[in-house]
């Protein structure tokens, strides 16, 4: 694990020196190995330990003689195994407190910063770094994630495992990160909180500054359990987190796709002014949805007054519906759909945003130019400069007008134009309702 | 519209003859074109109708005089627009009355039959058919969701859009579908159910014979608005939805992800015998994530028995959790993982299926052997085989025990194995979360 998870610091293109210390091997992925701390040319300012349990105290107490100061360790066997664990656990602790090191974990994955190229997890990030923060009490959602926003195009700024929490915890997090620059928002993964007032105090300097979201999942009797063995975390009452939450003003996820879809929006896009939404689609179907689930979530769809839908009906054919949803049918007008219909509902004062269905760039085109060839009255070739053009300054009408604009659709990045908007701060989300229920948490 | 539908008709390898009929063109796509439906060398099965509104009617009697008895009607602005649109939908029923014409539509996309390459969308199917039926008030929902089924590995047998319903309705279609040999499971979309006795009959015959799930989003305000200037659709009291389809034995799902991964499950897993799930995983974050989850759902996570967990052991590192959730750590052994440890437990009489996290095939081994190259002691090459050979048995389980068998995962289809299983009947879903849900819809 310990050689996966150096290949991976390598690929993402850390700048700094690495310096692999391995008791025998001479060279580790090509680079010059030390037989010990004590070898290597200068004090590193991290130390990441992936061994064997027992020898871990020993040799952490070698680093902090050193001088190191910081330290990931990686290696299980400690608190969550119960019994000589919880001992070795408090050796470990006291290396800390002795030599003054910062450490993250036992039990855990590590640390991500994708600003400097640092990823000491087993898995590349393969993306532009982003807003986005995560701070978790599980390895794989530190790191397997990696799959998801790379299918959806989240972009990341941070990723935490804290593990078994010995010296860093969660709280240490999300204060550090409540005032890092490059996070604008913050999702949290929680098997349970031993030190509910230490949290609260952290959590109540986040908020002041950023958008947090959690998904905690201690609160049923098999979700405990499971976070038992898995990082010895003592979970609590569904309630009592519920509440905590809700006073402290950090909405709660019910699953993991919540918890990334939520702050990917919370980390792109402005807070909605209100709860009023204007939902655009080209299709009747995902008009419906998430206008249904609108309502359910307490977002407002208004109907649009007679003066704002006769602005509308200029950038519409007459089939169209205006009264919100917006419904533009069948209608293949870049410049209305990406232009004057956004400008026209953004501008307006009776709406606080938009959610959107309908964006098809070249995929669906070139099927098209595929099957009918010369039949066809445009080339795709001479369409995707049209389009790019108006998307990019699409893209910027959040921050123009002050009001999120959300996108879903079907394809996701299989699609150039999608893909495009998501690359440029636009949240695009696999289904309708992800993107209503993604619009509520800017509210 | 029309040109496209027909294209993807073409693209979809539809085998039987297809006549275009245009007043003007001698050929459409390559295909020789009628000037009216009585040139046509013979009678047609089924006739498709993309025209201008006013002159439906007519042409459809045309249909009639020569025998079609079977039409679907794209063209809208019938009783979804009001006024005369209600006068031109009546006579277009008068004329179906008269020469008893069995027609889908109008302001509908179409119907597809994957089983006989049958596909009136304008959206080619580019998967092999499956159990999977949709009957849907909503075009999108009959064919944007090929971009869906496409990314995840869902297979359908059959999409119906059923626009306004003038004579062919939604109850219609699922009584037919009951029948139906191909179709596994059913997935409603409804805006609203004019008849309600009618659709209680057609269901009570369906659900005796298969699952059926329904999303229904008229029972709010702006979900009911939505639907009308859609379908004309009378949408009614959510309340009276939510018991009508519990009295059924009908799952109401809440978004079209729901609707659509649980119908996957079900058109391709037994029903659970019970609600015993076994959580296996090599993550400790989706175990919690998944234990929890059930049990919200109303799931037990049972406490595996000593004897039963005494067996687990046999195949796994001392660090793995045996309890159950049953998590692996970090384990390599292919044996153990696809075959072993499942057989245990869908053997043992104490869980009623698995909801499984941690399948990775090549993509991730691939990454390692591309970053360590020479240095590692396998070549993914020569695992493609070992995984793929028991990934095949794996994949039988379910029919062999009785019992379900759901995976999840980050990546999806990006890698082979998880593509592997999806292709091969087991339900690979996108987040932990949605395994578990989809789970309780076999329950």
């Amino acid at each position: 694990m310990g050689t996966g998870q150096l290949a991976t610091l390598i690929m993402q293109g850390f700048a700094g020196p690495v310096y692999p210390v391995h008791p025998s091997e001479e060279k580790v992925l090509g680079l010059t190995a030390y037989k010990s701390i004590a070898d290597v040319p200068e004090v590193p300012d991290l130390v990441v330990m992936v061994l064997p349990t027992r020898i871990v105290p020993g040799l952490l107490a070698d680093c902090g003689e050193v001088g190191v100061r910081a330290a990931i360790v990686v290696s299980g066997g400690f608190r969550e195994v119960g019994g000589a664990g919880f001992d070795l656990e408090r050796e470990l602790v006291d290396v800390c407190r002795k030599y003054d090191i910062t450490m993250i974990g036992p039990n855990c994955i590590g640390v991500s910063n994708f600003n400097i190229g640092l990823n000491t997890t087993y898995f590349p990030y393969e993306q532009e770094p982003g807003g986005l923060t995560v701070i978790s009490q599980s390895g794989t959602y530190s790191c397997h994630i990696y799959g998801h926003t790379k299918r959806t195009g989240i972009r990341l700024s941070h990723t935490v495992s804290v593990g078994n929490s010995a010296v860093v915890d969660l709280s240490d997090c999300l204060e550090h990160f409540a005032a890092d620059e490059s996070t604008r928002s913050i999702a949290l993964y929680i098997e349970g909180i031993p030190d509910g007032e230490k949290f609260m105090r952290a959590a109540r300097i986040a908020v002041e500054r950023k958008p947090v979201v959690a998904l905690y999942v201690g609160g049923t009797g098999a979700g405990a359990r499971a976070g038992m063995s898995h990082t010895g975390a003592l979970a609590g009452d569904d309630a009592i987190y519920d509440g905590m939450l809700r006073q402290l003003g950090i909405r709660r996820a019910d699953s993991i796709e919540d918890l990334l879809d939520w702050t990917w929006a919370q980390s792109t896009q402005p807070r909605a002014p209100g709860k009023r939404l204007a939902v655009l689609t080209n299709a009747g179907g995902p008009a419906a949805s998430m206008a249904d689930t609108a309502n359910r979530l307490g977002l407002e769809v208004p109907v649009l007054s007679e003066g704002l839908q006769a602005k509308l009906r200029e950038f519409l054919p007459p089939t169209a519906a205006t009264v919100n949803p917006v419904d533009i049918t069948f209608l293949l007008n870049f410049e209305s759909l990406y232009e004057g219909i956004p400008r026209t509902l953004l501008g307006s004062d009776e709406v606080d945003g938009i959610v959107m269905y309908g964006v098809f760039g070249s995929l669906l085109f070139n099927t098209i130019q595929k099957a009918l060839g010369d039949r066809i009255s445009y080339r795709v070739e001479d369409m995707i400069p049209i389009y790019t053009r108006l998307l990019a300054q699409f893209s910027k009408f959040p921050a123009e007008y002050g009001k999120p604009v959300l996108v879903s659709s079907f394809w996701g990045r299989d699609d150039d134009a999608l893909a495009f908007l998501a690359d440029n701060g636009i949240p695009v989300y696999p289904s309708p309702e992800r993107a209503v229920k993604a619009f509520a948490a800017l509210t």
